[in-house]
């Protein structure tokens, strides 16, 4: 039995993979694979159709907004979501909370004025920044509302009138979001929706059109609206187990069971963490994210004991990202309580032979 | 038994569906799904090494060149191939043989002059356009070797002193290629090579960084390099699967053989269309794809009978593209001479009850 605690691409439900490994022999029964499908074929169609569905129908997104399924990552939309709505006499807003709003905001200054509204890079961006004054007369205000590199959260929305743009990538569909308040959200599929290769975006359609740069067709997400992501072949099987996993959320109660669920294993975890004596947390505890749990051993030396009895244990995924060292626990809408158990009671040992 | 005729995404070997299906459940004997993997894990990166490996090897590309793979698509690169190479002063050729030659040429016009050196837009793209004067001058000339929806194929190289730049999505890995004329060879995966997903770039180092314009970080050939095609999470599935492919062409002889194999199919097959008095070709013979065959009934009012009997038979994705209309069977390297064999059959049977 695996564990497999990977910051991402990282773990999917058991029930997506078996379905997944199904169709790449048989296909909706068509005899073919989903591989060697055409993204025209009636079969892919209904596949597309259907994600888009649930994604509005779990997201309560109403029809002033696109779906749409593009490809290139977040970090495409680092550039993409500036260049299609930001003038070049414009100012947008960013909040700096780690390694991808930085990326972000270098994508942004190419096509207008950024405010970095706020940030904590100061403190090795351990905690979301709070209690900023915001101008309102931004174009849009960016966050990135879970860092998966840092274990932080935005457990509310940045206080702003602004309208907000976000980077969803590392909690997508893992607790209800206010669309309303949003002109864009963007994910990578590779955390909590399906393999690498697939990037959702949510835009609102009233604002598009109104820079007057040049884009390229396929950087425009007019075009993609209007080919309803399919103006050229789409990724079609992140597609399709992205839509899966949708589908299994939805039989699983939806984003507000998401949350429940996630919520019970982050206070496994992280109440652990705080009452072992060998390790500690490394976000601040207001701000730990649901999704990426950061923590490091209190004696640096034995870090690899402990990485080697996870390991020995079925336990993956656990190196902390370089930045922070010590150990990240990815605790997706995939990941059983039961495995989060295991690790808690990996800590508990490791406690009692070393502590 | 199916018979996948379909222009794309397209028929793959047995054996890499197979391999494909198994990995989803256990990648490499990880106990972890390919879906699941972190993309720095030592099991994906020796993936994408052993890729990269094979394409180069494959192709015979010698260090010069770097091989990429990219998301976006063969639309992607219409723009991405201008934007990094071609100056706002300087002048490219576009040889225009059909729909996605004229959107290449659309794209790059953003960014620099297009010369439209050559086209056969006039009879509706059924040949290859030569005996070209092409100016000496030009940055590179584009071409689009082999033509999915018309069923053109360049036999031999554009005839000029100017570099090269191809998009080989629907051909490559079906014949070699003289890759020293080339600064750039694109290709989408899904023909010939894995499932829709990835793009493979193979560009010429030396050409980089020499044009003075903003180029987000992401559409920047140089950051690909630099991060070995992993500057961000790739889609791990569709190269996975590429691998597969290329390993089963080097099993089975490389791009020599397969050459050899795909003139076999297509001369099986246009023999037929040349000898039956109830179908004829579209594109000019001398220009005729080894990968699209297209062609259409005499009797158009009969077409629908003709295309039920290949349904009825397994053969699947014949439907010609609206704007040739008839009939087309993509005949790629993974399709067996066997199922060519079954649509002969299946045309002789026509002439037989309805000719």
């Amino acid at each position: 039995m695996k564990h497999n605690f990977s910051a991402g691409p990282a773990i999917l439900p058991q029930q997506v993979i078996k379905e997944a490994s199904e169709a790449v022999i048989d296909f909706y029964g068509t005899g073919l694979s989903v591989l060697e499908v055409s993204h025209r074929s009636k079969e892919f169609v209904s596949v597309l159709e259907e994600a888009n569905q649930l994604i509005k129908d779990l997201l309560e997104i109403n029809d002033d907004y696109e779906v749409l399924f593009l490809t290139g990552g977040a970090s495409s939309q680092f550039f993409m979501t500036a260049m299609n709505i930001l003038k070049e006499d414009e100012t947008a807003g960013y909040i700096n909370t780690g390694t991808w709003s930085t990326k972000a905001i270098k994508e942004a200054k190419l096509y207008g004025h950024i405010n970095e509204v706020g940030s904590s890079k100061d403190e090795n961006f351990n905690h979301i920044p709070k209690g900023l004054t915001i101008p309102d007369t931004l174009r849009y205000v960016h966050y990135t509302s879970n860092n998966t590199i840092f274990g932080t959260q935005f457990h509310q929305m940045p206080e702003t009138s602004n309208r907000l743009v976000a980077d969803m990538s590392s909690e997508i569909f893992s607790r209800p979001v206010d669309i309303a308040a949003h002109d864009i959200i963007y994910a990578g599929a590779q955390k909590n929706l399906g393999p690498a290769g697939v990037t959702i975006v949510i835009v609102k359609k009233d604002i598009l059109g109104k820079v007057n740069r040049v884009i390229p067709t396929m950087l425009n997400y007019e075009t993609h609206i209007k080919g309803k992501s399919s103006f050229n072949t789409p990724p079609v099987y992140p597609i399709f187990c992205s839509m899966l996993t949708l589908r299994w959320i939805k039989e699983n109660g939806g984003v507000r069971n998401m949350q429940k669920r996630n919520i019970a294993k982050a206070d496994l975890l992280y109440n652990e963490i705080d009452r072992n004596s060998c390790f500690e947390g490394t976000a601040k505890k207001e701000d730990r994210s649901l999704m990426n749990v950061c923590f490091v051993a209190n004696d640096e030396s034995k870090s690899s004991i402990f990485m080697d009895m996870c390991t020995e244990a079925g336990c993956s995924g656990l190196k902390g990202h370089r930045s922070v060292g010590g150990f990240r626990a990815s605790i997706y809408n995939a990941m059983p309580i039961s495995s989060v158990q295991v690790l808690v009671d990996l800590m508990k040992e490791f406690e009692k032979k070393h502590g």
